[in-house]
């Protein structure tokens, strides 16, 4: 059944192998750990705190968001929505747009909009770095559809290939809308994937953070009507105080986080587990796990 | 940093090559065709009209969910799903549980729980075929982490190695809950899958249809705050009439639904559409695409 287009078929191996082949892990003995099991035998130094100038609130009356900033991956954005922070450009945001299985979006929802004055509405793209750029990337071996090698940078989702490095559009991800110009975002219009990860975004937009709290208020707004999910009215916005800085944000008001580092030896533990998950629930561990469906944990500090 | 366990890594192949190695199609000269354009220049034999006896409807107060069942899988399961609602085993039902990224499930929600009359409890797995059962399976070429092989099987998400075939868990899937007992479950119990794939659960659980409208209604629930995402208490609970086969609701109040087949030409369009996306805002086509990525289109009868 399968069509063919005018164009020759192209063959192409059935999966695209790694430069490097990599070993998947077997199974531990016995049942597999839970999360919450690995974290309650994980070491304090398993753990990284997030940087109050890397990390950003949104409080919705419903609960806090926050977004952990990739300055590695995304310096100039990451910079610029420090600026527009610092302006109090973000001030009475809004979810504009909430397209189901896709993405919720936010944006300044002044009408006409505030220009920016400390910062910049638009930036050169930051799709990439070279495959060779200092940043840490801790291989996942498991097989994935979209790139010869997947893994985490700093617990962000990230890909390569032979001559790139980049950030992968999982669930919670953070990218910077743009419109068709590839250098027309800049970090004053963001979304965050909800659904199934559309990968094929991967290399075509800038990725410059992830939610590491509020996905479950981020996930449930009612879906908007309009094109591509947009919002009709701005009557159905969902509207936020700022988006600001934690570092700007009173000691007292802080939600303080700290990530499990995915370097260590818990995580693996914990990748491992649910890669052969098995325990009176599951009982046919399957051996492979997607990228994007691992969590990395986050906790309050004590 | 690989974290190897007590036992030797298993070293398996990159990925599960299927036996037959599929080829990719190559890319469509120019832009890819949107969906849109693909339904609009569909021919009227490449659609397939849902069958009343396999389509049922929940009417919530903002909308109509409509699921369609899959009798080739499920055969038990979908029999006793259509006694259960006859016998008025459904009518005020409700959503009790929503898991953040992963599910949505609903069942009676009469306390105490009327125990069925027309139809049962509890039957017995329904969570594979034999490889060689007479179901279709429309190949998808595209590297799959966790089988060897997937595609669609009458427009549902399908996946299959040298012995099984069986639905997989993508978005919009609809299952029957359990207990750890893998006989427990019937359809009394339902849940659909609101965010990333969680495909370790294929083979696990029985899967028995779709959700082919209304998602958008599914998935923007409040999440639950009790444990694995249960409403705490039945004041939170979202409540549907019933849940009524097509068959039983008088023709003026049915939505008719066409399904375009995964085995038309067009379809095949749509997906390498899809797979190779090349348009203004789309510069970088992949060149691959995932299972669970791709939508079926459905729309209502003329």
């Amino acid at each position: 059944m399968r069509f063919v287009f005018g164009i020759a078929a192209v063959a192409l191996a059935a999966c695209q192998s790694p430069a490097v082949v990599s070993a998947i892990p077997g199974p531990p003995p016995g049942n597999t750990p839970s999360p919450a099991e690995v974290i309650a035998a994980s070491k304090p130094e398993e753990w990284r705190r997030l940087d109050p100038e890397n990390t950003v609130y949104m409080d919705f009356p419903n609960g806090r968001v926050i977004i952990e900033l990739a300055p590695e991956f995304a310096p100039k954005h990451v910079a610029n929505i420090r600026a527009l922070s610092r302006e109090g450009y973000f001030a009475n945001g809004a979810v504009t747009r909430v397209q189901d299985n896709f993405v919720t979006q936010w944006a300044q929802a002044a009408d006409p909009a505030r220009p920016p004055k400390l910062g910049v509405e638009k930036l050169n793209a930051e799709f990439t770095l070279p495959r060779n750029a200092p940043v840490p990337f801790d291989v996942l071996p498991d097989p994935d559809t979209f790139a010869p090698e997947v893994g985490f940078s700093n617990g962000l989702y990230a890909a390569r290939d032979g001559e790139k490095v980049w950030l992968a559009h999982c669930y919670g991800m953070v990218g910077a809308g743009r419109e068709n110009d590839e250098n027309s975002g800049g970090g004053t219009e963001l979304y965050t994937i909800i659904g199934q990860s559309p990968r094929a975004l991967d290399r075509q937009l800038t990725v410059l953070g992830k939610v590491v709290q509020g996905m479950e208020i981020l996930a449930a707004f009612p879906r908007g009507t309009g094109d591509v999910g947009f919002y009709k009215t701005p009557a159905e916005y969902h509207r936020y105080a700022d988006m600001k800085l934690a570092a700007d944000v009173p000691e007292a008001q802080r939600t303080n986080l700290e990530t499990m580092r995915t370097d260590s030896a818990s995580f693996q533990t914990l990748v491992n587990g649910r890669r052969w998950r098995k325990d009176d629930f599951y009982t046919k561990p399957v051996g492979r796990i997607g990228l994007c469906n691992i969590t990395v944990p986050v906790r309050v500090v004590k």
